[in-house]
């Protein structure tokens, strides 16, 4: 029989899918699971896009640009110009979700063997991007202690090689929900034009910026135009993860044309998403303001309740819908399994993600996990304390 | 300024797209363009696929299983049971088209330069997919003097090194319209089982198999289960292409594994599209018989059309909706792009491929063109004498 590739073996198993057996055995058992695990938001998608859908009068589905309608992108280039990002829409290739946009920044910025330095603990995925685009991530350490601000610009210089091609940042991130200030991008911008990097930024999360901190995009920053790629989705500012649009941003004009050449291979995004994607353009202020609102009472409301627990440490997010705790435990990939399979609080329990799988050096976040805040107060109140009463029974 | 990678100089430019420009202009100067230059057909999306989406009730746009909902995969085996493919749900990855399914297949099998052979002329995405993956194409001729066949396996076993890792066929082939024989399929069976390959089946054009020919899949042949990969998609069985759905399907369970860590790294396919593709499996079958009764008028009327041409050579395919003519002309290349910038027939003219694109070896396809019979009879013919017409004035 014919052997899967080095690659294959090397690409990760999703950290959070590991769980889902036992949390699918949970629900069996009759337990109720609060699923503080993943990225997928309970909010309601904006009626505007569905019904776009709904009132399509297309009788032929077919391929679209490939680098997505012109119409959308003229309208993609309008919201950025509102959200003090002046570019064109040449300047945007739409793709299948900010996944896409990834690995074409990678294909077109590095080969096999290059480098890309990433601040971690990092969304898991770019660990399989990577990998699937022969590219190592070499990764620089962000801490707890600082809620995972910018480590100091000289822990990434002390990393480049003549292989290192770029540094990826998620701004606000997942897992961590940091937002980097203004002068946190001032830093990692000069760091990039000094040593000749691209600097690709996953700004997906961008409108979640909570206490009044602006968002400052690196596409706002002068002179790094031929240095800055963004990459951006529709998923979480639409809660609509299962349309899969995204885009690649660049005012690097030789990055969008091999970018598109990457998006020609695969004939087109796709197009009921994008009809629905761009009449989500056109969601009322008021969606955003109620959106934004309920995160931060929930992130309000979930970070006091766990810091009511006797050693368990919490970033403050300023941004995204996610932290990171640390609990007074070894292990927590056991810890989360044993609470799916081991563990019930008046019938219920708990699903959360086991930081290390966000983490590239080995023994990092072992005891920390990732939690989503993608669920009503109410059930993260009752979460945070079956994760209380289960801390104090699996430490005994 | 940082530069592109080795990989995004050699990604291709769609040897379509070349032209887009040249026909735009046309358009603009009031030309009517016959369009047989792309594999967009202007057969009608079923309408059980278009309502399935209008009358949904999801309110929240989520993102489906990474491999794709276990109602649809149930219901997609059963189709392939339907088409004497015994397989599992379990068997299948549900993607974003049968792009996608292409690449997680060369990623779960090839590593940076290992090699893939590919008779030719063949889908010239397949280039920019195999860069995109690191990975080299070895190809080997198929002749237009018997319709493209396939090639002796002795001139398969001349071109496998240790880097040899797998053969990919299109079957009924883009470009070629050629529809491989059982015998053929078994001659391919006992090669990879042989040299230890993987064979990569892209059948997305299985239901288009004239002249009372059955198709017949990598996934009938006994014994074949390891070694076989097939890519298959929705969108040309139901003119959805731009929905944006494919599959992998295979019986080695390493093969679907692997493949799935990379499908759950890009999270899902398109929610969407998943609805109305499983919608699309209902079609009645009256629709298949009338758009196959409809390509078969337009591919007679094509090939004698073309053949009544001095000088002309046509491929007579058995399947999909292409073929391959050979013109009495030095570079189809500018040739193709004259008919749309200087020559114009009653104020029309017409967009081919240039078939040098569809050839890794230089210098090959040089004279021929692919044209798509994705119009009405009326309109090819009209198209065929333009070309006709042109042909007298170009050679002149």
């Amino acid at each position: 029989m014919p052997s899967i590739s080095n690659k294959g073996h090397k690409m990760p198993q999703s950290p959070i899918r590991k769980l889902v057996p036992y949390a699918e055995k949970a629900v069996k058992e009759g337990k109720n699971v609060y699923y503080l695990n993943i990225g997928q938001p309970d909010i309601k998608t904006p009626e505007v896009a569905l019904n776009a859908i709904k009132n399509s009068t297309i009788d032929i589905l077919a391929y679209s640009r490939s680098e997505g309608s012109e119409t959308y992108r003229k309208k993609i280039a309008n919201y950025y110009s509102k959200n003090n990002i002046q570019i064109k829409h040449n300047d945007i290739i739409v793709t299948t979700g900010g996944s896409e946009a990834l690995l074409f920044a990678f294909g077109s910025i590095m080969d096999s063997g290059d480098e890309v330095i990433i601040p971690e603990p990092f969304y898991a995925n770019y660990n399989g991007f990577s990998i699937a685009s022969g590219v190592n991530v070499v990764p620089v350490i962000s801490k707890i202690e600082n809620n995972f601000a910018l480590p100091p610009i000289e822990d990434f210089e002390k990393l480049i090689t003549p292989k290192t091609k770029a540094i990826l940042i998620c701004n606000p991130g997942n897992p961590t929900g940091y937002l980097y200030s203004k002068e946190e991008i001032k830093k990692l911008a000069a760091l990039v034009k000094k040593h000749d990097l691209f600097l690709i930024a996953d700004e997906v999360y961008r409108e979640f910026a909570y206490d009044g901190i602006s968002h400052y995009s690196i596409l706002e920053e002068p002179g790094l135009e031929d240095y800055a790629i963004v990459i951006d989705s529709v998923s979480k500012r639409y809660s609509m993860c299962g349309a899969r649009i995204g885009y690649l941003v660049s005012k690097n004009t030789a990055i969008v044309s091999t970018a598109l050449k990457f998006a020609q291979a695969r004939l087109s995004p796709p197009t009921l998403a994008q009809i629905a994607s761009e009449a989500a353009l056109d969601t009322p202020q008021s969606y955003f303001t109620e959106v934004i609102e309920e995160y931060v009472d929930r992130r309000n409301t979930l970070i006091s309740e766990l810091e009511k627990i006797e050693g368990v440490k919490v970033a403050k997010p300023n941004g995204a819908f996610y932290c990171i705790a640390e609990l007074p435990v070894k292990n927590s990939d056991d810890f989360a399994q044993w609470l799916l399979e081991s563990f019930s609080y008046e019938n219920e329990t708990v699903m959360v993600a086991p930081a290390a799988g966000f983490y590239s050096s080995p023994n990092m976040g072992l005891n920390q996990i990732r939690i989503a805040y993608v669920l009503k107060e109410e059930s993260l109140k009752k979460a945070v304390t079956i994760i209380r009463e289960a801390l104090k029974v699996y430490n005994n």
